[in-house]
């Protein structure tokens, strides 16, 4: 393994950005979610997602100096127009008005339109979370996933993610995808030649399979069964149809076997429990801790908080990553 | 078996709302929740739900001539107060505020405060994708189900809902407990003398269990893992906290052992796709139907088809009971 300070990783991420002729923007969004990832432990989401990054651009499908346009659509609706470049630039052009439009209505949205998906969501949460908001966040990917029932890739992997503020501590934030697994953990079981669980994907003839190649070219599966396939769906209608934008299968078609990532839109949703609440705020808020509380006090795990103890000792020992992924990297400069 | 024509079923159902003195409201929308869920073939939220609305009423837990308080709080929040009355009433008299709020900001929410739950959120969806629009709603229940990685309960049954409105078709709605089932199949196990399956349920120990009593003693467990796990808690919190209502725990205390219907808040939003999408409405909503038919094609359904169909069926053929439900219903006149 290879260590980093994270000064290090993000200086050696802004570079490969910004060597490749990615505007400043996108060099320190990119770089930021890349370094965050890493630093939280999410490896998938950390630093090797670079290597993605480049190669859309090299394949065509990202605008590296791509300037998102800011709509203000309705009194509740922002709409950011990425313009064919990376998610994170395009949320920040949103961000403020999106907190504006929260304050004032009770609940406003988020619509990011025309962009390239490669961080996870929480990225999108966090900053909102930071500033008391209760905060949603929805996007497709390429259609990769079975409908339950059915046996034919149609839904992406879909994640969701819900981020609720909490005063003085880390914010309480899941971010899971909708199919059984991340692709990318039946990717790491092929390289290791081991089998993957029934229950994570069929062969390309529709029939379970334990063979993670076999899951790859046929269709993985949600997660929870049918429960897992409706929210699957309703990620695609949320943050496809619904704001203007491509579903997962016409995101694979627009991909055009490229292996980019993925292009489209992603739906945010901001509330104000200030708003909402007034003056009993801090009586309820309280309630939700007492929820924490009795989640912790039984042995359960809140569910960002080996991401937020890792993100404590990133910071006093930087992070480690593979030889082979450092020389990858150093490739790209 | 008994059976019922659509208007018998709806005289009986009033007949005994009626006759316990409940307002005339609450005899409508009550009436109208249960034999809607019959003739749906749910028998779970159907005419034997009454059983528990006259329960609930006898133990001091529903306020029979409650008048829901309609709160125009911000320019997309409506509150509704219950008063300790029956949701479906307080939900009617918030929709005509929520939807037009949702039509000018193009999201809104409505949020419920003070009411009894006994129905399924899908009475709340089903108007509001009638008139155009995408809907959500949330509602805690009673503290029966533990989180992922603990053993004691803390969550309620936790729904929920979700609907998309379809030019000329049924809507595509889902509705479904973050449970991995609803408690109801767990008595109807122990009513039998049935065992359950492992992953429904731990002991009072904390240990897993294929004893449905053992199960309602000790803990639900939530569907898909941490992931449900996760859902739940984020239901307790939108519908709780956020709203400045009860979590399952509280509600659970409220109830004081009389095993009434859970007492507290819910939340629904609702988003016009009009609004949002303008001039391009027609041709988005287009490729939600493409989504649609890439999920029916394959052989899977969507999720309130079976519902859906029987509904067709019941305008014509009524509804059957068994006959010691009938029994205690006509009891209760």
């Amino acid at each position: 393994m290879i260590s980093l300070t994270l000064v290090q990783a993000r200086d050696l991420a802004e570079n490969i950005m910004r060597s490749h002729g990615f505007s400043e923007g996108h060099v320190r969004t990119v770089a930021n979610a890349v370094v965050t990832a890493e630093g939280d432990a999410c490896a998938s989401h950390g630093l090797w997602r670079l290597l993605g990054c480049i190669h859309s651009l090299k394949a065509g499908k990202v605008v590296a100096d791509a300037v998102p346009e800011v709509v203000d659509w309705a009194a509740a609706v922002v709409k950011v127009n990425g313009h064919g470049g990376f998610a994170g630039l395009a949320f920040e052009a949103g961000m403020p008005l999106l907190v504006n439009k929260a304050r004032s209505q009770g609940i406003a949205i988020l619509a990011i339109n025309h962009c390239v998906h490669f961080s996870a969501l929480w990225a999108e949460i966090e900053p909102l979370t930071a500033q008391g908001f209760v905060a949603l966040a929805f996007t497709p990917s390429h259609a990769w996933v079975a409908p339950a029932g059915g046996n034919k890739p149609l839904f992406g992997t879909n994640p969701i993610a819900f981020g609720w503020p909490r005063e003085g501590q880390n914010p309480f934030i899941f971010d899971f995808a909708t199919s059984a697994v991340a692709r990318g953990e039946i990717e790491l079981h092929r390289r290791a030649g081991k089998e993957i669980p029934l229950g994570w994907g069929l062969d390309a003839d529709g029939q379970p399979t334990t063979d993670a190649a076999s899951a790859l070219n046929g269709a993985m599966l949600t997660f929870g069964g049918h429960k897992g396939s409706a929210l699957a769906a309703m990620v695609e209608l949320l943050a496809g149809p619904l704001i203007g934008d491509m579903t997962s299968k016409e995101s694979q078609a627009f991909d055009a076997g490229t292996k980019s990532s993925p292009y489209g839109g992603e739906l945010v949703i901001a509330i104000d429990p200030q708003r909402l609440l007034g003056v009993s705020a801090g009586e309820h808020l309280l309630r939700a801790e007492a929820l924490f509380d009795g989640i912790v006090e039984q042995g359960a795990r809140l569910p960002s908080q080996r991401r937020f103890d890792a993100r404590v000792l990133s910071k006093h020992n930087g992070v480690q990553i593979p030889e082979a992924l450092h020389a990858d990297l150093m490739a790209l400069l």
